[in-house]
């Protein structure tokens, strides 16, 4: 069962509006030529040049913002969450500018969801609640919760939260975690997530929840990341096992 | 700077519509009521209502379809593309039952593009190019294009191809894939994707790339992979490195 793989005409002008990126015609954040325009320069259909331009924002090297038009992406930071390395030092290491914004921050009791997320003896175990936004380059990318058992680290309101939580938990209380498990998924924003992050209302997003478990093998935070799905591509190595699974 | 954190009335909307959905008062694919009907029932505004749907969505737990209304997700294929199991088996190890549709095996030229991407001597190394579908209980999730070195493997192309490659790799060439480096972000769904997948033409997939090496280090294999979102969650474990980064 063999069809045609790539429509030559639509493939052409995808490797020609690359190519002006690539050149630097364009600038992060610029607007596009209008599609009228576009598609009268390539002789071609608005139907055409839509499949090119849709092959572009698969590839990440344009977004549409809010039907006004299609823009060039900044970069996409690159992201490892199976390294425990920082938000702040991960973003600079890039070249780019990081900012941590504390939203709220508060001990309360686990509840019956969490309890059970976190395989907790009973919800009334308490916790500390972090609701923090993060930032690149002023833009922001991240709404982050997380949530640490308190026993595990009492005094942790007292510290400077608007900074990295690995350094405040090493530096300041001797703690440091161990392993994670990592899971994620594409998810739909809520409305508090789309002002943050300043999508619509409805709009895509990347979540990633980490279990982290301290060296005991203590299970001590649950951490769920909510990104601005344009901003980020995560980025994994593996080895495999000399014998297949 | 502390504001409310969730607004109780739909937390408490969230927590029951999810224990209604844990006890099995809705099955896979079943649609829910409607939103007037539900709202009733919790005595709540549409909005309220519809901020608790989001927030369902948001895990997972329930998806919209073209606006005909929520329906209960079928549970999601948990994915650890760090290991190397194939789709075939990790699927029936979580007793569902995978297909793999062959839609195009070539041999070509690998072009500017990926041989750029794939770091090759030159755009005229012959590769192999396999464009499949996969399915997980008769349902389309997963649009996948391997390229393959043909010099690595050179009669892939007379092998059956719609069954797992890792096996047939090892089992018919007596070749092994020793190490990747994945890419993972939220991308846009071609038009050729979109009807493949069930999707409406520019809705959100989730787009994982992988680098495959040989035993010798040799890059053997782009591979990409287009999922149909709401199908899986990609689930990885990591242990820190004893000293942090």
């Amino acid at each position: 069962m063999l069809y045609q793989a790539i429509p030559p005409h639509y493939a052409r002008i995808r490797d020609q509006l690359a190519a002006d990126i690539a050149q630097g015609r364009f600038l992060a954040g610029q607007k596009l030529p209008p599609e009228r325009d576009l598609a009268e320069r390539f002789d071609c259909t608005r139907v055409t040049l839509r499949q090119a331009l849709q092959q572009l924002e698969t590839e990440g090297l344009i977004y549409r913002e809010n039907r006004r038009g299609w823009y060039l992406s900044p970069p996409r930071i690159d992201y490892d969450p199976t390294r425990l390395v920082s938000f702040m030092d991960y973003v600079r290491r890039q070249g780019r500018e990081p900012l941590t914004e504390l939203l709220s921050a508060e001990r309360r009791r686990a509840g019956a969801w969490l309890a059970a997320r976190m395989g907790l003896p009973s919800p009334d175990e308490p916790v500390f609640r972090l609701h923090r936004r993060r930032l690149i380059d002023g833009r922001p990318v991240l709404v982050e919760i997380n949530t640490l058992l308190a026993s595990w680290c009492p005094d942790l309101l007292d510290a400077r939260l608007d900074r990295s939580l690995t350094t405040v938990l090493r530096e300041r209380f001797g703690k440091v975690q161990t392993r994670c498990t990592l899971n994620l998924r594409l998810g739909t924003v809520n409305d508090d997530q789309a002002e943050l992050l300043q999508l619509a209302s409805g709009a895509s997003n990347l979540v990633l929840e980490r279990l982290n478990y301290a060296e005991d093998g203590l299970l001590v935070e649950f951490d769920q990341e909510f990104w601005r799905p344009d901003a980020v591509s995560v980025a994994v190595q593996a080895d495999f096992p000399s014998r297949p699974l």
